[in-house]
């Protein structure tokens, strides 16, 4: 152990210990170096250290404190999907909610996009206009079909922190993740097939399953534990299932991190009933613990889980650059890359390749983490203020997604509707589910900073709930 | 008529008449000018006529001349391809045509890249870095799922050309033409129709029949007049066809425009049998007859077209901007697009909707098109040099492929093996079909500016296609 990480510890443990309180001012910098007979820099690397798994946090010109923790908010329960292999539909919902983000003057709080005005964004803008400099035109070539090999190393490079190991020949880069899932879920599946997924579940996904003609198996999911196993072996076992599709790590939309031992598990499972592991990791690194949680990835022994993953949500989704490790299904996912898009634009590959080569990643992962903590707990706090009693809210574990589950028939569709004057948007609960459940529910973004209007529109959807509430008690 | 085009018209006729052959000098600018009482600048612009026709070649400090007209190279006969529904295989083979163009010190003959290499692209280069000033974070956003309004625009401006009148609102931007080729393919069939297609055809939307679990009906080909209407209406009589797909307008590979009335006849074709036509326009701009000749989709009545391109091909594949065109299937195309990609890369799409808005775009293409016309002659020339007799060649109307059909029982596959030490690949044949035939075809590439070494790789080619020819002989 290092020097600055034996401060950290011991300073982490007398927080965890109650030693110092939520929001107490932490001993300087200047104090510490004193009582522990160390340098000024292993202290504020230490204190660093704290920083990155949410203990410390830093007021400008005034020290370190103890991060504030709201409780835990009142959780939705475990979710009870239909228990049989459906059709997915929706798809006019899903629609609705992505062109909502192109509509001036609406604010889409459903929506799944990052913060790109970070300043630690700048870099990658500079790489992106710079190209490659001496080889100018090879932005103009077809790049390789699986993917340039600058930026495969990179991502190989990065999967060592998911725990994973894997070779550059091992990727295939695709455009964004819904590329990687929707070739690894066609690599995997014949028509007619069943597809199993945690529930509710990302809507990308789940129209490919849709798209391709399979089915969806909705499992319980826990919002804590993610989904439950003992369900998923049920339907393995009634089921003609192929795959299971899962978000495990900072799950969208609910926001949990599935336990490691939860996850050897779900690999063993497959491996007895012989199915292939779909993990979609798109939201592992903006994990709020440090060092982030390992992927399923890393425990698959025998090649059979095809990890799917992106720069969409850490960077920017507008460069559509994403990645595949599908192990054993390599062939097919490569063949299911050439008939979708041939190869990936070369441009944004190289420059995102620069951006993590030069340390841009980690730096701007580092600010981001911090900045949706600081959201989720901002975000749940305005939720409990505003909304109705009986509400239940997710505590998410990364990313910038939250999940709100209203009291009483609340239909969240409705909801929207009677949002749009206010030029408001929220995710509707549907698009999450193959069988239509989750209309009492809906999806929130926390990514962008705290602000005066985020704060008034939560107020104003929390007033539209109650009113609609009211009629609902005033009809019964 | 403008009075350029008078003058256009005047010594175009003199030209086909014979009063000046092929290589003769033509009147300087000034004396046409003296002797029509016109502007030195509307010879000019005559002239430039003249040499969009194909009719003129001007000739660096010596003026115009007439253009040498190779005659039409003996041309393969009508294709026989199989006389049912067959899966379509192969793969391995096309991975390695598309893996040949990425090892370095490799003349890859048979590749479909254009020439990126022309100063006329520059300005694309500066569209691509500078990115849209004052709208810097736009290429980090999610695109529209429909793609940016600024490129579909001028996509609608350019679509007149071919004789289409498309609203910015019936375009699908795509991650490259393969792509809207696969969404389109799967947006009018299930798993286990059949898709008509013309033969020998490109393998990439072979590949997507393959991939989506459906059949591949080879329909006989004329290297003049395109796909066998006779053949095609007895094959929608006899089989389950859904959609017919065809490269109509200069081919890939057999490089031939379908004559007009043949593409009218199509469409009625279509109608009585209420089949979907998935047309592939991709080289359609660079016809090199002036101006290009219409689109299928230009007499489509009752919007059971579906036209497909990109930039590839005219400009930059690494760009990887394509789009759709899908008529009344619109909005399936875009389900399959969400599914496929979700968005396209943004920036891509606004630096090329800025270098069509500057014109930049018909510069360029007026640029190509002489270079390709000119690297047809030559490597025509060449393949007729060099080649044993009896060898077939296409006389291709546009775009930059050659089809070449050999002699004898030569497999081009094994051919391409014994070229793999001179470090030269061809295309080889049985990629263009989903049967196996065209063994002894090949696919040759002539964008390249002609050059010594492609000369030598050609005379190799001819060396070793003659060995083969001699042991053939030898064992008989
Ligand atoms: C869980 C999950 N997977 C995949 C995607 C698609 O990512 P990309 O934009 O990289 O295609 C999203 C985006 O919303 C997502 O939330
Ligand atoms: C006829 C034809 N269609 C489509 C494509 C694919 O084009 P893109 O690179 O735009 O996906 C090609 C490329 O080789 C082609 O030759």
């Amino acid at each position: 152990m290092k020097l600055y990480e034996q401060v950290a510890t011991e300073l982490g443990s007398r927080i965890e210990q109650g030693f110092y309180r939520c929001g107490d001012r932490l001993p300087s910098i200047r104090a510490l170096s004193r009582e522990h007979g160390v340098s000024v820099a292993t202290v504020q690397e230490a204190y660093r250290l704290l920083e990155d798994q949410g203990l410390a946090q830093p007021k400008p010109k005034s020290g370190y404190y103890v991060r504030l923790r709201p409780a835990t908010p009142q959780l939705p329960e475990i979710s009870r999907p239909a228990q049989r292999p459906l059709e997915v539909s929706h798809w006019e919902h899903v629609l609705d909610l992505l062109c909502s983000g192109e509509t001036p003057g609406v604010l889409s709080l459903g929506r799944g996009m990052p913060d790109i005005t970070a300043t630690t964004l700048k870099p990658l803008q500079r790489a992106l206009s710079e190209g490659k400099r001496g080889d100018s035109l090879r932005g103009f070539a077809y790049d390789s079909l699986q993917g340039s090999p600058e930026l495969r190393q990179q991502v190989a490079r990065l999967s060592i922190d998911a725990g994973c190991k894997l070779h550059p020949d091992d990727i295939v880069i695709t455009t964004g993740c819904q590329e990687a899932l929707s070739a690894s879920i066609r690599a995997v599946t014949q028509p007619g097939d069943v597809v199993a997924v945690d529930s509710p579940s990302f809507f990308g996904s789940m129209q490919a399953i849709k798209a391709f003609g399979l089915k969806a198996m909705e499992i319980p999911t826990d919002p804590v534990n993610g989904i439950s196993l003992e369900a998923l072996e049920l339907a393995l076992e009634q089921w003609p299932i192929r795959a299971i599709q899962v978000t495990p790590t900072c799950n969208n939309p609910l926001g949990y991190t599935m336990p490691e031992t939860r996850k050897r598990q779900l690999v063993s499972l497959a491996q007895r009933f012989d199915v292939a592991i779909i993990e979609d990791d798109i939201y592992g690194d903006l994990s709020f613990q440090f060092p982030r949680p390992r992927s399923i990835k890393s425990f698959d022994i025998d090649d059979r889980v095809l990890l799917c993953s992106s720069f969409s949500k850490v960077l920017a989704p507008g460069l559509r650059v994403g990645w595949a490790a599908p192990g054993r299904y390599r062939d097919q996912v490569m063949h299911m890359k050439y008939v979708g898009t041939a190869a990936s634009s070369t441009l944004p590959q190289l420059a995102v390749a620069e951006f993590i080569e030069k340390g841009g990643y980690e730096r701007h992962l580092r600010r981001m983490r911090a900045q949706y903590l600081d959201g989720r707990d901002q975000m749940i706090a305005a939720v409990e203020r505003y909304f109705p009693a009986g509400t239940r809210i997710s505590y998410p574990q990364g990313g910038f997604l939250l999940w709100v589950e209203l009291p009483g028939d609340i239909d969240t569709l409705q909801l929207n509707d009677r949002l749009q004057p206010n030029g408001i948007r929220i995710g509707p609960g549907v698009l999450f589910s193959a069988s239509g459940k989750y209309r009492n529910c809906m999806r929130l973004n926390f990514s962008d900073k705290p602000s005066a209007a985020q704060d008034r529109a939560l107020q104003q959807v929390g007033i539209e709930v109650q009113q609609m509430l009211q009629e609902i008690d005033r009809v019964a």
